[in-house]
Formats: structure tokens, C-alpha cells, sequence
């Protein structure tokens, strides 16, 4: 999650520092050597580095546009979790009499424990179950444990309670239906979520940007090679580095679910999702399902 | 809500008053530093600066877009619960007997509190349920403090009502079914205003922006050293005052439901919705519905 | 609606014609002042003011797309509307037997009725179902005149006759929710226009653009100083002329229901509706339902 | 339908000839008049065009992401319309007994009617149910000619045709409100395409962008007045060619249904929803059905 | 599919190779002639090709744009057919009675089979159902190949085969309606994916950036008449191979179904699809099924 406050100067400087020391080295290189050379470099016209640096940024704007767009649908992907799994529980508990709370309970647990197993398993821990035997008996834990995709067998788990409760005519072949859409619109999310996930942003664009960012500090440094490097350094860092870090931010931005700072919060989202479907259940939030940061982050 | 004639230049004025005084200081500094030194600075071309400007007018267009679309989302959202809440009284009324005015009523009422408490919740008001006690019985009111989302409460009740229904076969599984979609649009509806109002736009962005912004006045103020300060500063005050505006502009279209002028209306807009629904009750609107600016915000 | 055919030069001219006397204005007394004051003024680069005219050229186009996103959104509100007036009538003459041609037919007036009134309450005229009681009778009109939302009363009025339906057993449960279907999205369609007519653009947005437009011909006169009045002016208006212009076409697409030659054409469009639904209804089209322009607004 | 292989260069330059034969008058005009009062004229500075041109290629972005927008939603259209087409065949098939081939064959024939005529009533053909008297029986055609819209009229054919099914017990209620679910997406996709044939692009904002095209090559030929006609018409000519073709190709796909190159192919789609769902009832395809072009243009 | 970790300079040489060369041509020539004819020649300020290179930067920007969302979509495409195909199956398991797993698992098959028919039809493979034996069996086969849409004629037999459960009373009306919307969405799909591989992006727009390309590039080799070959060829190269690189890319990611680098890896997602399924089968995954790269390719 980005936390207005917390201006990440140091985090920002720490992601581009390895090309901020090439350009470095770079600038170096090129300057001194367009300054040896100086009788024989051309002049090169500051209108060239100008008119790249221009192009850059229109380039760069597209990247984040983009990343940005792949982000925020990763972010609606888990509102919309967040709203089928609320809506689960609450059509369950429309739909089954009274009689029926621990089956609701049972798979309302399910559906939590789905949350966190995809969260996990997004930020590419080995096992996305760990951790959730507090929310499924031993028994599923096994079940699921010998599908490759954890939260396609609880999904398979949830259905098969729903084909149970139809079979005893707990409820009609309308409600049944009914539950299944809100289901099938979890699955899509998981789907979509996945997609994001596992798909990679063309990188040979990244590569192309990175390297008119270099074309722009060679031609910049020889365009200024009358120009003292102590005043010609700092120019070519302040700018490149601004040039990097906004492809930084737009790289980060496209892979939304890993533990950066940038990053969709799944786990805390699958948390406010477990103390919501906890509330409609009516039972207490205890301590421990508190979450650290502001209450709101769904 | 932005309203059109009162153009507020001074409200403007106030918003980047703080980025204007330190580009004053920065501006004295280093023009100043500038004149001093200006046998041992090298010449700063324009092109430096004035492609700096053009590349900071591109990002500032990228970061305008996304926060426009976030505020039209938004807004969009707040659409969609008015259409829903005003469909809902209509569905009951469509499907429920005429003996039934009474739950009808209790129902909209309910639908009523639900918006203002979900803008409440939005805008930051601690109890978000404050001053509803004209909509919801004092019963109800204790049960939605015991949760922690209100507005997530008032849907379980008007579940509950719903469920009512059905057990006295008041209505049949279909109606039951089509007036849940209705809610469960609702419950979608809450959950993206909650996501767009939880959610914080990559402030890093921000950061380089402001930082490329500052080193564009730097370096405008070097490359005129030559000119006399009295032309140099209002000129950076001038152009600068734009940049920074144009981000404050999209720095408070991302956060639409606080209590800015440029926001989202959400406590006219539930003003709104009790008066169509009341209408739709067939109950006379009394003065204090009435909404102190125009009439058809929506 | 736009007509392709009278290039509304005068139009344009007339759009823009106070902002080009300030540009004027503003033209003869800078670059008259920067004349006379030639030896105390420095050299402004004209570096300066085509860097920003880019930035204004940059900052128009996003407004100009936002603008136009809002246009097509508002068009597309009332193509669904025209779709969705036409499927009603289809399912009623499809679900309803023979015998109940009166009904079919007086929903149908009424949802002509609902067309006219939404388009003349988008356009702000008073009483927005004026010279309608060709297709609705006194009683009903006497029930709509004592809503606010003339539109929403209709709906409602819709709404009971379906429900008159239902109970008289003329439609079972599974027509009366799919009638109920097209209903909503009926009034989703009105809630989005309503929207969109009522949500004014950032109005801050468009001051700084002015005010950078201003700035741009103070700069670009100052630039020019060294030349002859004669030659600048023109320059000055034709260039400042392009850039209001298009600012006014953004202006004018961002509130798309009124009376502009550029806007959505509300009437027209509930006229062809009308046509079509007469035509549905296999009535004879008399002349003075035919359109004074072309057939396919759509 | 735009094929990659003929480069159309000739093609290009018909479209743009009338607008370079001005540009080629203008230049000679103004570079001729310039070079004789170069005594009197001021030097225009090279910068003016320069920020003209990269300001014009960036309303012209707009514009061409506009257009692009418009004709990518039109072949969706189309594609809708496919689909639809042959789930339409498929559910008739699957909800049908096999005694009720003849109706599903008439409902199908009058479905690739629809597409037909909608196709050309799209490209301006006088009567849009010409030709098809292979597929329409004597009977119907005149029931359709009556009708202003031809495909409406056939969509209200179809819908009989269903009502008779539902009347005769041949479907239930719940197939028939799902066969009319397919045929009002149908009615939807219609008016959409009509929306977009019918709905001009705001004229002025073209005007302006031409505009600004004309005072860019005055002011080029302006500022270029010490350089030989030989030279500085062709640059004129070559820049104003990429400038007046882009405008063009954007002009050409705003309007997508027309027969152009770049349009939608709407009798080839119509085609191949004929093979397709001739293939689904199982028919010869004869070799006159065959397109000419490639297979799966869909 | 685009993997993160080759990064493809010789891939990426390799695409633009050809337009390198004629640069390099056409670079030699008009710079040699240029100094050859220097006295005759004026002199071209580089501002022209600065403009002309910000120009062709924004005017690629749009078409990454453009060529990026298609890419996008036809992923979008391919996600909502694993999603449809795991929910198809899903729901079958849901609704059919323990007895019937022989007519779940012939329907499961031949969705897995939909999938790679559909995937190799995209890419241009002429049998699209070759080495699909293992699961499809002989007859069924034989219907298919007298389709010409294999995928849409495997279609028809899943429907026929819920036709049967509807006629052997093993379904009930409102399962079938149910079963037969995930039908209709993989329809959908499968005309989004043909449409996009076989809509070809607007040639003209390519040909007119390839145009500007080369002037930019040739007035750019005039402007530094003055300089160098050995210095002028590499910056022509250089930028120009950025230019040429992005072209590429775009026009690569329009067409996303081929066997290219950056393609959508559709026969990838059809084994994941196929791994899933059968594990909601409850099968064993044997090691001819497991993919060679990442296993989340989803």
C-alpha cells in the first residue's frame, strides 16, 4: 500500500541507483572524452538531447499510463472480491433458514480462507495455504493440498457444500443458480488476478526506453562539452534520475501484487474481508484480527 | 461540487501558496547565486529548461487524465447508487401487495440512511450514522454500532426484511432473487467508493514531478542570469504558479469525496435520493429536504 | 447536432470573440509597452513562450479528450435509451396476447412521453412535459405535475401498469422481472444523462489554461519586440484564436444536452424513437412526425 | 477492410491531393511574397512553426485516438453481431425439438436477413432488403418494406415468429425470455451501429486543426524566406502530406460503415455469418456463398 | 510470451534490420550529396528535424497505445476462456448427479479440445483439431472436419450433448438456460479472439510514420552537413533505430495470436486450462501435461 506520508526519498533513490551510477560513469566517460576530443567532436546541437528528452518523456507517459491502468485493474480486481465474497455470505445467509448457521459458517470460512490462499499465492509464496488451518479442518487442508492451484479447489470445496444443500433441498434449483453466478464472479476475479500477475509488460519497450535515456546522456554530455563536468554531473543525474525513476514507478506499478510499497495490499484486503464476513456472522473481532495500519483499506 | 461562477482564483492561489513561496526563495537563491558567480558559470542554454518545461506539461497531462478518470469514477459510482436505491423502492412497490406499505417504507427509509451513512463514512465522520435517528429506529441503530462498516449493517437488515418477506411468502424465490441482484449492486457500488476513496495514488509520482518542477526552476533561473531579477521572478512565479496548480487540480480530483470544492457532492447527492424516494412514497417534501444550491445534482 | 456540411466559421468566430479582444488588447499594450521600454527590458527568448504554447497544445488535447469521452458518453446514454425504448414495446407486444393491444399501447405512449420529458428536463425547459398530452392523458399528467422529476413519475406510472398486469395474471412472475429488467435500465440510462448534464468539469482546470494562454501571448509579444505591430498582432490573434477555439469546443462537448450546434440531439432522437415505436405499433407515420433533417439520427 | 499487402500510396495521395495542391499555392504565394519584401518583412524565427508543428501533431494524436476508438467500437459491433447471430441458431437448436427444424431454418434465414440489410441500409443503399429474396419469402419482404428501419422490422418478424413457439407450448416462459435476452442484444448492437454511422465528429475541431495546419506552413514559408523555392516547397509539401494524410486517415475511420478501404467489412461479416450458420443447420456450402477475399475475417 | 529475463537486443536488432540498412543508405547519400552541394545547398536548421522527431514520437506514442490495448484485450480474451471453461465445468459437477461423470468428463474433453482448435486456428495452423485425438473420439472428429470453424462446430456438439441431459429429464430448464450463458460467453470470446487476429490496424498510419521517419531522418543528415560522416551516420542509426524498434513492437503486439516473442501464449494457456480441468476431475497429472516454462501462465 502507498502511504501518503512516508516520502519515500531514500526507497525512490535505492531503486535507481544502479543506473544512476552508470550514467555517472557514462557522463564521465563521454565528457571527458568529448572534452579531449574537442578539436576533432563536432559540435553537437543542444537541440538534439532536447528534442530526445522530449520524445522520452511522451514515451515514459505512455509506460505509465499503462502500468498505471494495469494497476488500478488489479486494485478493482480485489474490490470486487472483497464485494462477492461480503455478497456470498449475505445471499447465503438470505437464502438458508435458520437451522443452517453452520453450514454458512463453514463456507463463509472457506471463502476467507480463499482470499488469503490467492493473496498468497500472488505474491508467490510456495505453499498459499500455510497459516489457514485456524479456517479449514485437516481434512479439506488435504483435499486442497493436491490441486497445483489452491483456490480453484476451495472454490471446488464451496460448490460441492452448495450441491449438498441442493441434494437435501435446503435450497431451490433458483437459489442454487443464484449462489453459482456470485461464485463463477469470484472465479473471474481469481482469473483476472492471475492474468495481471502472470503476464509480463513487453520488455523490449522497457529495453528501448532505456536505452534513448542513455543516447540522451551521451548526446547531452558531448553537447555540452565546452561546460565544466562539475556543473555537467549533477545536470545529467538530476535529470536521468528523474527520467529513471518514473520508469521505475511505472515497472513496479504493472506487477501489483508483490510486497512492495506500491503494491495492491492483498493481505491486508483479505483481512478486512475476514473481519467483515466475521461482523455479518455476528461473532467478535478479537485483537488479533486487527489489522496494523487505518481500518479502511478495502 | 465545482460550480462554475465562482471562479476561485484566490481559492487557487491558496492551494500552491506554499510551493509559490519556495519557488520565491529558490528562485532569489539561485539567481542571485547566479549574477554572483557569473564569471565561473558556464552558459545554461534554454533548450535545457524549455524541454524540461514541454516534459513536465507531458507528465502533468498523464497525472491529470488518471485523476479526472478516478473523479469520474467516482462520481459514476454515486450515479449508479442513486439509479439503484430509486430502482429498489420501485422493484418493492412493483412486487409487494398493497397491504405491505409499511415494510416498503421501512426498507426505503432504511436505503435513505444507507446512503448518508456510506458518505459519511466517506468524508471521515467518525460516527457515520450521526443524526439518522429520523430514518432508523433506535433498535436498529444499536445493532448497526455494534459493526464496524455501518453501511454494511443497514444491507444486513434490509436483507433481514427481505428474508422476512419471503418466510410469509410475501414474495416468491424470484422476486427474492431479482430484489438481491438490486442489493448486491448496492453492496458493489460501496465497495468501489471505498476503494476509490481508500486507495492512494502512487505518491512517488507526485514526488518527481514536484522534483523535476523545481529542478525546471533552477534551471530557468540560471540560464537568464543575464536578466534583471525583477523580470526573472515573475516569470518563474508565473509559469511555475501553473504547473503547481494543475497538480493540486488532479492531487484533490483523486480524493472526490472529502469536503473540497472540486468533490463529489455525496451528501447533496443522498439529499437527492431522499427526496425522489419520498416522492416515490407519495409523502409531501417539506422545506428542510430541500437542498440550499441547485436543484438537479444528481 | 453537428452537420458536417455549413463549416460554421462565423459560429467558431463568435465562440471565441472576447477572448481574442483581450488577446487584442492585451497584444497592442505589451508589445507597445515592451517598444517603448526597449532599452530597460531584457531579451525574452522566444524559447519561452513556444515551450509553453507546446505545454497549452499538451494540456488542451487532455481536456479535449476528457471533453469528448464525456459527448460520446452522453450519446451512447441515449442510443440505450433509444434501444431500450424499442425493446420494451418488442417484449410487450411478445409476452402480452392479442386482447391487450390498449395496454401495449398506452405504455408505449408513456415511454414516448418519458423520452420528450427526460430531453426537454436535460435541456433546462420549466416544465419539461409541456405540449406532451397528445400521448399522455389529463389524470396521469395531473400525477407526473406533482413530482419534481417529471421522468421519474412516468416510470412510476409504467411501473403500476405493469403491476396491474401481474396481478390480473396477464404476465407471470418471470415476465414481470424481465419487463422489470428493461425498466431499470431505463432509468440507469436517465440517472447517467442526469449525470453527466449536471456535473460540471473542473472549472480551475479551465482558468489555468486561460491563464497560461494568457501568459504565452505576453510572452510570445515581449519575444517579438524587436518587430513591427503590424506583423505581430496577427500572429498573436491567429495562434491565440486556434487555442481558444478548441478550449471553447471542449467547453461546449462537456455539457452535451443543450441547445448547441454541437450537442446531442435530445428532440431529435426522441422523435425518431417515436417514429419507430408508432411504426412497432403498426400506426400510419403522418408528416408531422417526420424530422425536418435527416432519417437516421440514432 | 484494410489489407497490409497493397501499400496504398496512390491511394493515400488521392485523398490529401486537393489540400497539397493548396498547401503548393499558399507556399509559393508566401515564400515568393516574403522573398520580395524581405526588406520589409521582420524574421520570423524558426521557433514559431517549430512549437506550431509538434502543438499540431499533438491535436492530431487526439484526433487519430478518437477515430481509432470509433472504428475499433464498430467492429465490435459487427463482432456482437456475429456472435449473437450464432448463438441465436445454437439456442434455437438446443431449446427446439428436432420436429421444429422448418422454424428454426425461417428464424435463422431472416437472422442473416437482419445482418444484410442492416449492413446496407449502414453503407447508404436506397432499399437495404435488395437481393435477398433467397433468404426473405415474398409475404414477409412486403410486410418489411412497410417499415422505415428494414431491420427492425425483421427483428420484430423474428419476435412473432417466437411468440407463435411460445403460444404453441413448443418453449416455456424461461426459454423464451432467454431467446429474447439474445434479441435484444441484437436490437442493442443495431443501435450502436447506427449511433456511430450516424453521429458526425464535431466538424469544428477538424476546421481548427486545419487551420493551424495552413498559418504552420505560412509561417514555415515565412521563416525560410533567404532559402530557395526549390528547396523549401518540397519540405513544405512533404511535411504538410504527413500532417493532411493523418488528419485524413483519421477523417475516413471516424465513419466506418462506408465503403472505403479502411472500413468495416460489413457484407464480408454478413457473409461469413451466412457460411457459419449455414454450416450449423447443416447445408452444402455452394461455392457462391464463398468470399472473396480471406476466410476469417469475422 | 514475453519472458522478463532474455533481454532480446538480437531479437530486437533483428526486427528492424531492414529499415537500418536503407538509413544507412539514405544516410550516406543525402549526407554526402548534402556536402557536396554545400555551397549550393542552404542551410537546413535543425529545428526541423527536432520538431519532426517530437512530432513522430507522439504520433507512435498513440500507436502503442492502440497496438498495447489490442494485445491487452486479446489477454483479456484468452483469461475469460480459462475462467468460462473452468466455470463450464464446475457447474456441470454442480448440477449433474453423481452418475453421470462419464457425459461430465466427455464434455470437459471436448472443452479442452475447443481450446487448443481455437488456439491453433489463430495461429494459422492449417488443421486446427490435429493431435487432438487423445480427446476427442473418432466420430465426433469426423462432424468437426466438415466444419470450416472447427471450434465452432466442437460447440455444437457440447450443446447437443446438454440437449440430451435435457431430453433425459438429468437437467432441468432453468440448468440448461444457465449452462447455455457459459456457452454463449466462450461464443463470445472466440469472436473477440478471430476478431482480433483478423482485423488488420489502419496500413496508411504505419506507412505515414515510416514517411516521416525517413524525412526526419534525411533532413536531419542535411542539417549536420557540416559535420563528419563518422559522427553523423551512428546518431542517424541510433535514433532512428529507436524510432523503428517502437514501430516494431507496436505492430508485433497487434496481431497477438502468432508464435512471436511477445505473443499471447495461447497453447500455453490451453495446457494450464487442460492441467485445471483435469484436476477438478479429480485425474492424475502426468508429466506429458506439465508445461516447460512458469506454471501461473494463466
Amino acid at each position: 500500500m502507498i502511504l501518503d506520508n512516508r516520502l519515500p526519498f531514500k526507497y525512490l533513490f535505492n531503486t535507481v541507483k544502479y543506473e544512476l551510477i552508470i550514467v555517472f560513469i557514462v557522463g564521465i566517460i563521454t565528457h571527458s572524452g568529448a572534452m579531449e576530443l574537442t578539436v576533432l567532436l563536432p559540435n553537437m546541437p543542444l537541440t538534439i538531447p532536447a528534442f530526445l528528452g522530449t520524445s522520452i518523456s511522451v514515451l515514459l507517459s505512455f509506460k505509465m499510463n499503462q502500468s498505471y491502468d494495469r494497476w488500478w485493474e488489479g486494485r478493482k480486481t480485489w474490490g470486487a472480491i472483497t464485494n462477492d465474497s461480503r455478497s456470498l455470505v449475505i445471499q447465503l445467509q438470505t437464502f438458508l433458514g435458520s437451522g443452517q448457521s453452520h453450514i454458512i459458517n463453514r463456507i463463509a470460512y472457506l471463502q476467507i480462507a480463499w482470499c488469503f490462499s490467492l493473496g498468497n499465492s500472488l505474491r508467490g509464496t510456495p505453499n498459499s495455504i500455510d497459516g489457514l488451518s485456524r479456517l479449514v479442518n485437516e481434512s479439506d487442508l488435504n483435499k486442497i493440498l493436491k490441486h497445483r492451484n489452491h483456490a480453484l479447489a476451495i472454490t471446488q470445496l464451496i460448490t460441492t457444500d452448495i450441491k449438498e444443500l441442493r441434494l437435501n433441498n435446503a435450497i431451490d434449483i433458483h437459489t442454487n443458480i443464484h449462489l453459482q453466478e456470485t461464485i463463477t464472479r469470484l472465479t473471474d476475479s481469481m482469473g483476472s488476478a492471475e492474468r495481471i500477475s502472470n503476464t509480463v509488460f513487453p520488455s523490449t519497450y522497457r529495453l528501448i526506453l532505456h536505452f534513448l535515456i542513455y543516447i540522451f546522456v551521451i548526446s547531452l554530455s558531448i553537447s555540452l562539452k565546452g561546460t565544466n563536468n562539475i556543473f555537467v554531473l549533477p545536470l545529467l543525474l538530476l535529470i536521468s534520475a528523474g527520467f529513471f525513476s518514473i520508469e521505475k514507478i511505472a515497472y513496479h506499478l504493472q506487477d501489483p501484487f508483490k510486497n512492495r510499497p506500491s503494491d495492491v495490499p492483498v493481505t491486508d484486503i483479505a483481512t478486512t474481508i475476514e473481519i467483515n464476513i466475521r461482523q455479518l456472522l455476528r461473532e467478535e473481532i478479537t485483537q488479533d484480527h486487527k489489522r496494523p495500519h487505518n481500518f479502511f483499506v478495502m
